[in-house]
C-alpha cells in the first residue's frame, strides 16, 4: 500500500546523495532542492559533511531525526541492510533507485526479494528499485530532466519504464501539460501500476483529486486489478488513457528482449481496457495529445461545429472526425441564416463555418456563441485560427479565451501559427490553455476518445441460465474435447439456441419432422462418409414434394438407412470463440463467419462476463457491422439475439473456467433468429 | 508555360507596394528586400516616391525599365488595365496575388477571364490570381509568414490554397526541412498543380534540381497530366507527397463550399496516387514527416535495426513498423555474438539493439557500423538517443552525425530529449539534419512511404485482346445496359473466361453437356420465375444418376420444358467492377465478393489502362489477400489469372470509354481457374 510518508513526507533522506549532478543520486537531490521541498532533507554520504548544502551523515544511526521517507542511491549490494537499518528505527517508506536487482539476474533477484521482505515486514511502501522516482506535488524525488510543472489538476501519471517516461515528459510538457504526480514503478518488486491504480482509486476525492490519469505499461501483472480500479476511477469521473506496448508479434520480443516480461496476448489487453473506459493509445504524442484533449470539457454528444478562417486545414480536420464517427452536421435553416448575416459578403456557414481570412475577432467571437447558446444539436467547436503574418492576432486569441471560458460546450483551439504569431500563441498559452497545432491529431485523438466506450457494469446476467446444471455437466466431462451431445447440454444450460435437426427412417417420420421445422430443409444421407460425392446433401428444400424425390432417390444410394433433416438456417455466418488467458480470463472474439474472420482479422474482443452494453460495442464495433444492420435493402441479423447469445456465453465460460478453448462456429442468422449450427469446446481441469 | 522570368527575374515591380507591412502588397516588398534579391526591384504606388526605401512610380509608363516580372496587389478592377500595359511593353511573367477574381462570382469570374486573355496574348507566364505569391531561389515573392529557408535541395512544393500551404510551413520548419520553392496556384487561372509539375518535369536536371516535391491539392483539375509528369518525376528519382483533401461525404462538402470545386471521388484519387507514384498523406504533420523521411537515403529493403538506449521506445516503434509491413528480424547467431561482445553485460542484441544507459557513444558508433557494413539482411537503422538529463549527450549526436555521413544505409535519427537536452538536439540539427522527436509518428511516415508502389509502366497489354471486334460490338450496342448475349462477345474479345453453360431438352443432350464441362454441375429449371422456390436449383451434381434423378423430376415442374446446365465453379467469390470517372477515366475495384466487399470496404482502385504489376498490387493490397493466397491449409485462388483478367478487361475499358459502369460479379475462383459468372455493363454514347 502505497501511505501519507511516500506522498507527503515530512522528512527525506537522500542515502547516496552527491555533489555530482551527472550522478542520479547529485541530480535526484538537485530536483528536491529546486522543487522546493518545504520539510526536513538529509542525506547520508560517509565522505562528505555537507551535500549541495545540505548536512550529511555517515550512516544511519547519525542522523538527528527518523526519515518518514528514504530514497536510496546506493549500490544494490548496500541496500538491503541500509533498508533494515531505516525501517527498525521507523522508517515506512522507500524509494529505490538503484540498479543491479531482479533485472540483473538470479543475485539480484535475492537482493529484491530480501529488500522486499524488509520493508513488508513493517507494513512499508516500496517504489522500484530501478526506477527514476517519484514525483508529488510535496517533491521532486526523481533524477531525471525534464521536471514537469507540478499542479493538482495536472496529470497523474504511473509508468512501468523510466526513460520511458522521461520521454513522455519530453512530449507532454511544450504542450502546456501539467502534472499532478509522478510514480516510476521500476522493477515493481511492491508496488506496481496496478497498485498505484489502486491507491488512485481508493483516495479520489472529487473536485479535489486530478481527473486525468496517464498509464505507461509494459506488462500487465493483475487484469483484475487494473479493471476494477481504472474502471471505478472513470465511473468517479476521471479520464484515462494509455500505452500497453508491444503488441506485435516483432514488439513482443522487442518486450522480452527489455523486461524478461511475456507481453499478454493483445485482444486480451484491447478486451480489458475496453471494459475498463481506458483510452488506448499507440505512441507518445498520441498518448499526450490525448490527455490534452482530457484538459477540456467533455464532449457530451458527436456533433461539432468547425471554426475557422482558413479553408484547408478545416477540411482536413472534416475529413479525419468523419473518418473516425464524429460528424460535422450541415448548418441550414434559420441557423444557416443568422450565421451569414453575422459574416463578411462570401463566408460560408454550411459546416465547415468559414468567417474568411479577412474575417473580425468579433465576428469569430459571436460565431462560437451562437453555436454554444443556440445550436442544441452542436456538442463542441473547434476553432482553427492561424496567421498568414500580415497582422497580429492577439484580439482573436483574447476572443477564443475568453469564450472558452464562458462556453458550456467545449471549445478546442487550433493555433497552427506556432512561429510566425509565436508571440500570440504564448500569450494564449499563458492562460492555461492548451494548444493542438495540427488538426488531424486533434481529430484522432477526439475519435479515439469518442470511441471508448464507458466501462461496463460488474454484474453477471443470469437469467435462463442453470448455474448448477452447467458445473454438473462440466465435472462429468472428461478432458479434452467435448462431444456434441455434452455441448449441446452445456449450450441448452445457458439458454443458447442449437440448430433442430433430426433422423428419420421412414417418409412418415420425414414429414412429421418436416412439419415441425417448417421449410426451407436440408437432407443429409446418413451413413456414406463423403456424402457429397455420392448425392447425399441436398440443401434449401422447400416443399413435401421436392422432399420425398430426394428422400427416394437418397435412400437408394448404397449404405444409406436413414436420412438426417435439419432446419435450413438461411441467413449468414457468425462466430463467437473464446480462449482462456491465464490472468486475464476467458476472452471472448466475435465476427462474422467463414474464411473472412480469419483473413481480415475483423472480429472484436471482451473479457467474460460481459454485459448487454459490452456485447453489443463489441458488435458494433465490427467493420461488418454494416451487415448485421442490414444494407441496402439487404436483410440484416437479429442484433438483439447475437448480443444475447455473446452475454449467455460469456456468464457460461465464467461459471466454467475449465473450458480452455471453444468456438461456436458458424451460428447462422437473419432478421429472425440466429442459431449454432456447429460448436466445439476443449475442456482443462 | 512556367517562364525564366517568373523564376529567374532580372528585374520586378511590385504593382501596390506599400509602407504599411499589414498589407499584402507591403509585406510582400519587405520579404522580397529581406531575402535578399538581386535584381532590379520597383514600386508603382502613384502616392509615393518611395516605398520602404525602393523607388516607386506612377504609372507602368514611368517605369525605367521594362520588369521581368511584375507582382500585382491592387484591387481586382485596375489588374486588367495595368496587366495589358505591362504586356504591351514587354513584360511576360506576372504574380497576381488580389482577391476578387472568379472565386467571387461571375463579375469576378469576368475579370480574370480577361486578366488571362491579356496574359496569353502574349505567351505570358500567369500564377493567381488569389493566391500568397511564389519563392524561389531568386526572391522571395509571398505575402506570408514564416518565409521558408531556401534550399535548392530542399522540398519544391505548390500549394492550391494559399493558408494551408502557410499551416505546412509552420509544420515544416521546426522540423528544419528546407525550400528550394514554393508556388500558390490561388484561382488557378493559367497555371494549377498539373502544370507546376509539368515545368518540375520538363526542367529537372539529375543532382541538380530538388529530388523532393510536395503538393496540397484540394481539386484535381487534370488527372492525366498530373499522373503524366508526376510518375516521370518518380521515375527520374523524384520523391513526391501529397494530400488530396475533401475525402469524406463530410469533407466533400467542406470543400464545396470553400473552393467551389467538386471533390474527386476518393477512390479515383487513391487509384491516381498508386499509379503515379505520389506518397498520400492526410494531414501536415504526416506530409512534413514524410518529407523529412525523403531528406534522408532510400530504404532499400524492408528490414530495419533499431538501436536503442531506452527499451520502451523500442518496443513501441517495433510495433509501428510490423503494422506497417515493415521488418524488425530478429539477429542472431555470429552477428547477436558480435553485437554483444562490443556491448555492456545485460544488454540485448536481438533486434531492438539495447545499448542500454549505460551505453557510451562508441558503442553506439560500433554498433550502427556493424550494421551497416556486416549485416546484409538489414536495409536502415532507427537509432533512439535520448538524455535523462543526468550527463549531456554531445559524444552520442557526434556519433550519430559522423555515421549517418559514412554509413551506406540510412539512418534516422530519434532524439526525444528536444528540452533536456535541448543543446546537443540543436548541435545536431545544425549539421543540416532533421530529428524525428517521435517514434510511432516516424514509424508511420516509413510505412506510409514503404506501402506506396513505384509507378506504373505507360504501354498497353494487348496480347490476346481483339480490340477491332470490341469496337465494333461497342458501335452496334444501343444505348443502357447490355445483353447478356453481348456481354459474352465482349469478354470473349478480351480474352476473359465466362463459366461454360447450355441449355438441354433432352437427357442425351444433358449428358453430352454434363460430358463437355465434367463434373460436378449446376443444374436450373428454364421457365418459371421463382425457381429456387419449385426445387427448380440443385447445386453440385456430381454423377450422371443424380444429374438424371434431378432432370426427370424438374421435367414434372410445372412450365417447365428445359434446363440450364452449367459447369459447377467451386471456390471463392470475386469482385472486379468499373466506373467512368469524368477526366480520371475508368476507375477499377476489385476484391472478395458476396456483401463484404461493400460492408468492409475491402476493395482496391487502379485506374485504366492497368500494367500487370499494378494489378497484382491491387490484389496484394487487398486486407482479403491471405485468401487469395490461401491461408492454414485452405486452398487459394490463381492470383495470377486474376491479376490477367484484371488487366484485360482494363485494356477492354480504355478502348471502350462509351462503358460507364460494369461489374462482373460473382468471378468464382479456385486454385486452379477463375471465371466470370455473371456480369453486367451500361453504355452511354
Amino acid at each position: 500500500m502505497i501511505n501519507e510518508s511516500l506522498l507527503k513526507p515530512k522528512s527525506i533522506v537522500v542515502v547516496g546523495a552527491s555533489e555530482d549532478i551527472t550522478k542520479p543520486g547529485g541530480k535526484l537531490l538537485k530536483n528536491i532542492l529546486e522543487g522546493g521541498y518545504q520539510g526536513n532533507l538529509y542525506v547520508i554520504n560517509p565522505r562528505h559533511d555537507t551535500v549541495q548544502g545540505i548536512a550529511s551523515y555517515k550512516s544511519v544511526a547519525d542522523l538527528p531525526q527518523i526519515p518518514d521517507l528514504a530514497i536510496l542511491a546506493i549500490p544494490a549490494q548496500l541496500c538491503v541492510s541500509v533498508t533494515e537499518e531505516l525501517t527498525q528505527k521507523g522508517t515506512r517508506a522507500f524509494i529505490v533507485i538503484s540498479a543491479g536487482f531482479s533485472e540483473d539476474g538470479p543475485e539480484g533477484k535475492k537482493l529484491e526479494e530480501a529488500l522486499t521482505k524488509a520493508i513488508n515486514k513493517v507494513d512499508g511502501t516500496l517504489i522500484g528499485p530501478n526506477c527514476i522516482g517519484v514525483l508529488t506535488p510535496t517533491y521532486s524525488g526523481i533524477f531525471t530532466s525534464p521536471v514537469p510543472r507540478l499542479d493538482p489538476k495536472g496529470c497523474d501519471f504511473v509508468s512501468g519504464s523510466g526513460s520511458t517516461a522521461v520521454f513522455i515528459l519530453e512530449s507532454a510538457l511544450p504542450k502546456g501539460l501539467t502534472f499532478a504526480s509522478l510514480i516510476s514503478v521500476g522493477n515493481s518488486a511492491q508496488l506496481g501500476i496496478e497498485e498505484v491504480l489502486e491507491h488512485w482509486d481508493h483516495t479520489y476525492v472529487p473536485g479535489r483529486s486530478s481527473d486525468i490519469k496517464l498509464i505507461y505499461v509494459e506488462h500487465i501483472q493483475n487484469p483484475d486489478k487494473l479493471l476494477k480500479h481504472a474502471s471505478s476511477l472513470v465511473r468517479k469521473g476521471c479520464r484515462i488513457a494509455a500505452i500497453k506496448s508491444g503488441i506485435t508479434e516483432a514488439g513482443k520480443r522487442a518486450t522480452a528482449s527489455h523486461t524478461g516480461a511475456m507481453a499478454s496476448a493483445d485482444s486480451a489487453v484491447e478486451a480489458l481496457f475496453r471494459k475498463a473506459g481506458i483510452v488506448r493509445c499507440f505512441g507518445r504524442e498520441e498518448l499526450t495529445t490525448v490527455a490534452s484533449v482530457f484538459n477540456y470539457p467533455r464532449l457530451e454528444g458527436k456533433n461539432l461545429a468547425i471554426i475557422t478562417h482558413a479553408g484547408g486545414a478545416g477540411v482536413m480536420l472534416t475529413d479525419a472526425l468523419s473518418q473516425g464517427g464524429l460528424a460535422i452536421p450541415p448548418i441550414e435553416g434559420k441557423d444557416r441564416d443568422h450565421l451569414l448575416s453575422l459574416l463578411n459578403p462570401g463566408a460560408s456557414a454550411s459546416n465547415p463555418i468559414d468567417i474568411l481570412a479577412t474575417g473580425t475577432a468579433e465576428q469569430l467571437g459571436q460565431v462560437i456563441e451562437y453555436c454554444d447558446q443556440k445550436m442544441d444539436n452542436i456538442h463542441g467547436m473547434i476553432v482553427i485560427f492561424g496567421s498568414t503574418g500580415l497582422s497580429r492576432v492577439f484580439d482573436a486569441y483574447q476572443t477564443i479565451h475568453e469564450k472558452m471560458k464562458q462556453c458550456r460546450k467545449p471549445v478546442f483551439p487550433i493555433l497552427p501559427s506556432i512561429s510566425s504569431a509565436r508571440e500570440e500563441v504564448e500569450f494564449f498559452l499563458s492562460h492555461g490553455h492548451i494548444n493542438f497545432p495540427d488538426e488531424v491529431m486533434l481529430g484522432r485523438a477526439l475519435t479515439t476518445i469518442h470511441q471508448t466506450p464507458l466501462p461496463a457494469d460488474e454484474e453477471i446476467f443470469k437469467e435462463g441460465i442453470d448455474l448448477e446444471e452447467i458445473r454438473t455437466i462440466i465435472k462429468a466431462a472428461p478432458e479434452g474435447f467435448l462431444d456434441p451431445g455434452t455441448i449441446n447440454d452445456l449450450l441448452q444450460a445457458a439458454g443458447i439456441p442449437v440448430v433442430q435437426e433430426g433422423v428419420a427412417t421412414s417418409r412418415k417420420e420425414l414429414l412429421a419432422l418436416a412439419r415441425q421445422f417448417e421449410y426451407p430443409v436440408a437432407l443429409k444421407v446418413v451413413g456414406p462418409v463423403h456424402k457429397s460425392d455420392v448425392g447425399g446433401v441436398i440443401l434449401n428444400i422447400k416443399s413435401d414434394e421436392h422432399l420425398i424425390a430426394e428422400y427416394k432417390r437418397m435412400r437408394k444410394i448404397k449404405g444409406v438407412k436413414s436420412v438426417l433433416i435439419q432446419k435450413m438456417q438461411t441467413g449468414t455466418e457468425l462466430f463467437i470463440g473464446a480462449k482462456y488467458e491465464p490472468t486475464f480470463g476467458h476472452v471472448i472474439l466475435c465476427g462474422l463467419g467463414g474464411i473472412f474472420v480469419e483473413a481480415l482479422g475483423d472480429h472484436s474482443s471482451g473479457l467474460a462476463p460481459l454485459t448487454f452494453n459490452e456485447a453489443r460495442s463489441m458488435v458494433r464495433s465490427l467493420k461488418s457491422y454494416p451487415i448485421i444492420r442490414g444494407i441496402r435493402g439487404q436483410e440484416g441479423i437479429n442484433e438483439d439475439q447475437f448480443v444475447e447469445i455473446i452475454v449467455r456465453l460469456s456468464t457460461l465460460l465464467r461459471f466454467a473456467t475449465e473450458i480452455k478453448e471453444m468456438d461456436l462456429n458458424p451460428l447462422i442468422g437473419n432478421s429472425n433468429e440466429i442459431r449454432v449450427v456447429d460448436a466445439r469446446m476443449r475442456i482443462e481441469k
